[in-house]
């Protein structure tokens, strides 16, 4: 995941594995072909026409498709080709594509007022130095700003956009395309999705970024990607441009350990806890299993997802080699003439995340106590609440803002619908339990008073709690927002509520100032794994941060385990295998038709002697990469990244080459689609490619 | 799957594919190396040593290493390794090895006095001389004689085998590796199973075979094969020769189209709708879903092999290809001078199995309203024996003679936790349903008068049925057995019995009149298929059935579905990547240890570099297979067959060389158990196998 100006300090390699072009000219993203690459709905597109014509996900967009959809036109379920532009319609008012025009270092501008301070100061001092760059950059009308922070706080960047906010959408391929094997399929391989969507961006007639207006004309991008006509294959080398969200690969060793550990394997435990006793207490309740449906299945796919995570971490031996790593990092950095400040850095941040861990499982339950419940949660919000709006609007902390309310009413009168109170005492009971056990020195005087130190007093007070309580009463909790004095209320929940949120006040606060703390002191840990890699003639990529980055590689296979091998291409053959007519393994008739007819024109692939569907690569991607357009050694588009694999979903902290493979739509099946299934040669032709 | 006689007219694709010995060394089952193939426990073994060793399946010789556990002595869990030869422990009293000792064509002998008759006489007759020829065979102490009727009755083969009685087992692994992955890996690759024990055969000390004795010699077999030391690869020539069972890919088109387009979609839609009415019925009731588990498992397994046959044909389009094969091999019968005799009794064949097929839901039908209930079922059994018992004990109907008594006992007993009232009476009606709707004219008025011919008929029926009877009661069921007179019950359920009796014995007699003219017909259309491909320079082995066959082929890899390709060697790696510490993947620490070592001495294989596992070849296999040698080249053994693969359970119908694989274990493997993990030094010296 390299910034685009590393890539020409990485040329030899860039060359060695095949790319054709100047790195230097990839370095700058305000020029061709990176500003070709823009942000779309949150993750990433490509302009791939002079015309604005833009190519992204099928489920990026797919807000907009939904939003243009009613009872008499599916959209999401028949697809959509515009006849011609005046047929391309319009995007839901809040859709953006984001042109970037702008990026430059500012670090100090930023860190000016924060040197010196500690803790929290620090990180406003930060907090406030962003706002008032921002503000000032976007004055601009038509310009949209934000600071990017590289390096845990080493630098910083203020990157300006362009935002084009009239989007149409041009042409979209039916879900049973564009979403092919939907959940089921998805991070997984051999996938056969055709996972696009091509899009338009409008300006005003003075060429400026403008809201919807029927004579807006197409927006004439500085740069754009060409489709490539040619062949790719396996050994093929690819290049991926876009906007990965986060990684946590160079978090220290200890964060990595804390990680696998503890992070991972608790939360799995947490949440198979909590499970066990929402269906426990909901047992033979069809009305309460209803009620917590959603929050076990959200439960079921986090655990999944964690499981999954540290299954990929501890086969990767992510520990052992992050211990390794970091211990040659130190030694090195211990022979440095000035390397003590900087080890006093690290070491103070280290203590840091330390202190942290020695109430970490504490924390995460009290952290539970509130998130998994529904009632006392929002007690906890009524009295937060009550609190800052003794405060003027703009020091209160975000979710209690005027812009706030109607999310806060919103989730109050959710909570009919996902409550029930005997589910709720059992996961409290079940937390405290836990609570309970933790060392006595750990456990909170707020805690205690609500709850007691016994288990009989626990099943006591929550009865007595969830007996006296008006608030499960939906038009008693929606006045508790209007009602001036609710601090003094007598609801024995608001009163619980009311004891605890000091609590939580202290944590929160505790966790702020060793968040300012750390944004000080992890640039050190930075700054030494920069210059110990250049050491030893390695260049290090900052950590994902939702800024456009770069990877290279090859179009690869992959052996999941012992004894199977994923080819890195896949055909049409596999869209007839899987296809059983329900969803999500619903192939449309015109597809199915086009391929018992095998008319693949110039889109087949010569060696393979079909049509093919997705392609894989070993490319560096993470969440937010999703529309990323893939290139090959000259710079043309082949590929457009949507997914990666099961086996990778440990990558934002690992990444580990055996098994870290990012998931493509080929270019090929698009052009194929076009050409000879949901037909639009108009645009194949504004796109410069053949009719067939 | 060729008849080794077969194999020197083959000899030149023979050894184009590879093989360097001499194919007529292969011909004669009574030389070396075929005689060193035997038959053991049901399946295939092959002698290893001269001094009688035998390998065999794991699984093949279960029953063996259960009979001698123990509460302080598991075997199954620990595996056994006997220290020497007075070490060995015998077998159970009924396992056998079986060395062949001739194989003579009889057909005349066999047909004689068939010529000239019909229907169920045909068959009397060759049942008839069948029976005296083994009877004079098996004069001769010692030896066990059968007849072979290859091509559905167009030639028919006396075989005589030495019955060495006195078995006992030398080396068993345990079963976390002999069955590793178990029920969950069956069928499936890849695949870490070591699937494999040793035996020995021993005889008297004048070299006859004899009951178990402590003063037995071990047998010294007329030829053994020798475990190969050389590497295997991707690519290498194998040959398996071994028993299968039954296959029917001779069956006439007319079959094949039955076989997909009914009796497979059709088994599955009778055990569906079975497994849900007895889910229905049972709802709620734990001891009925108890009672009923044990059906419903076994429905489901049936109906997950049907479907996956089912799918397997239909992925081939057997259908299509079969008809346009038997249509161009009637179009060249027609043209042969001496045709129209062979055609007119294909002719023929083909009318009776169309006549069977007008009938065919109701034959299923009945059949299936005594094969899935218990109490009918009894009923049907004590008014069948009752018939049968007026007969002298030889001429009663196998499965009524004396010997069948406890079988009958043990079954009625069984009867009492396998039986629910309401839930027998659910699926009676469930079928009788599906009964009504058949056309009038396929009605059986002996059904009819018991259940009626309506919905209300059967229910009122059903009800008076099953709360009149006593049968339920296990003794008044058992008492029946005894009952000279009990074919004048007035208990309902053994009146009704006594009402239907008359239409399955009907039915009975139809099916085997039947049998007995397909069994004249169908060598015609073997004459014909044969003399076909040879005019096509092809030659055409016999289906299957339980003789001697030898496949030959490849190591090889195959790709299951689009994207993915499976590997034809398995690794160490794997057992570790299975392994979650539960059976059955709950590889033991001797195992685990070694692997993590990475000792492999000159077992490892050197382009891997590490310890391989299992094989896939696509050698023709089908049951009875188990335990078959795998030879290389040089006749040299390099696996033993334990399985095939999922994608192949169609090949008993249908050979699609694209899909059909067959598992073996790497005899490389076996060598590394045997000299590092459970070290059995004397049998690799045995053996003339390397230490380790």
């Amino acid at each position: 995941m390299w910034m685009p100006s590393q890539l020409p300090d990485i040329a030899t390699q860039l060359k060695a594995a095949g790319y054709k072009g100047d790195p230097r000219q990839l370095a700058d993203l305000t020029r061709a072909p990176m500003n070709a690459v823009v942000k779309v709905g949150g993750a990433t597109g490509a302009f791939v026409s002079k015309d604005g014509l833009v190519l992204t996900n099928h489920h990026v967009a797919f807000g907009v498709i939904q939003y243009n959809s009613k009872a008499d036109r599916d959209l999401i379920h028949d697809g959509f080709v515009a006849a011609d532009r005046a047929g391309e319609l319009p995007a839901n008012p809040d859709f953006r594509v984001l042109v970037t025009t702008g990026f430059d270092r500012i670090t100090d501008r930023i860190l000016n007022d924060a040197r010196g301070k500690q803790g929290r100061a620090y990180f406003d001092a930060i907090d406030a130095a962003t706002k008032a760059v921002v503000a000032d950059c976007e004055r601009e009308a038509g310009t949209r700003c934000s600071v990017a922070n590289m390096d845990y706080g080493s630098d910083f960047y203020l990157i300006r956009q362009l935002e084009l906010r009239d989007v149409r959408l041009v042409y979209a391929p039916p879900e049973s395309i564009g979403n092919y094997g939907d959940e089921i399929d998805n991070f997984m391989w051999p996938r056969h999705t055709g996972d696009f969507t091509l899009l338009r961006a409008y300006v005003g007639k003075d060429g400026k970024p403008a809201d919807f207006a029927p004579d807006n004309v197409p927006y004439a991008p500085p740069a754009h990607l060409q489709i490539s006509t040619r062949n790719v294959q396996q050994g093929d080398f690819a290049m991926l441009a876009g906007y990965p969200g986060v990684t946590y690969r160079h978090r220290m060793a200890s964060e990595f350990k804390n990680q696998i550990e503890w992070q991972l394997p608790s939360r799995v435990a947490l949440f198979d806890g909590i499970i066990d006793t929402v269906e426990g207490a909901a047992k033979g309740d069809k009305a309460a299993q209803v009620a917590y449906a959603s929050q076990v299945q959200s439960m079921k796919n986090n655990l999944k997802r964690a499981q999954g995570e540290l299954d990929g971490l501890r086969r990767s031996d992510a520990v052992r080699i992050r211990n390794t790593e970091e211990a040659a990092l130190l030694a090195w950095l211990d022979k440095q003439p000035d390397g003590a400040a900087t080890r006093k850095d690290i070491d103070a941040a280290q203590a840091l995340l330390s202190g942290a861990m020695t109430t970490r499982d504490r924390d995460q339950l009290v952290s539970s106590i509130r998130g998994s419940t529904q009632l006392l949660k929002a007690a906890l919000t009524v009295q937060r609440r009550a609190i800052e709006r003794t405060k003027p609007d703009a020091q209160r902390e975000s979710g209690y803002q005027e812009r706030d309310e109607a999310l806060i009413v919103g989730s109050f009168k959710q909570v009919q619908r996902r409550y029930d109170p005997k589910v709720e005492k059992a996961i409290l009971a079940h937390l405290l339990a836990q609570y309970r056990a933790l060392p006595t020195a750990q456990h909170l005087p707020e805690i205690d008073a609500v709850f007691g130190t016994t288990e009989a007093d626990a099943t006591a007070k929550l009865d007595a709690l969830y007996a006296g309580t008006k608030l499960g009463d939906e038009t008693v909790r929606l006045a508790t927002l209007q009602d001036a004095n609710v601090a003094a209320s007598t609801d024995p929940m608001l009163v619980a509520a009311k004891t605890l949120l000091p609590a939580y006040l202290r944590l929160e606060e505790e966790s702020k100032q060793r968040d300012g703390d750390l944004l000080r002191l992890r640039p050190a840990y930075m700054r030494a794994l920069n210059a110990y890699s250049k050491s030893q003639g390695r260049a290090v990529y900052p950590d994902a941060n939702s800024t456009l980055r770069v990877s290279y590689g090859k179009i690869t296979p992959m052996s999941p385990r012992d004894g199977i091998d994923y080819r890195p291409l896949t055909t049409v053959q596999g869209i007839v295998e899987k296809h059983t007519g329900q969803a999500p393994f619903d192939a449309p008739k015109p597809l199915l038709d086009a391929i018992a007819k095998g008319d693949f024109g110039t889109t087949a692939d010569p060696v393979l002697k079909t049509q093919t569907v997705d392609l894989m690569t070993n490319l560096d991607t993470t969440g937010g990469n999703s529309g990323s357009p893939v290139l090959d050694a000259d710079g043309k588009l082949i590929g457009l990244n949507f997914d990666s694999n099961w086996e990778a979903v440990s990558a934002s902290w690992y990444y580990d080459p055996r098994f870290k493979r990012a998931i493509h739509v080929d270019m090929r099946y698009l052009r194929w689609l076009l050409a000879k299934v949901y037909p639009a040669p108009h645009l194949l032709q504004e796109m410069h490619l053949p009719a067939e």
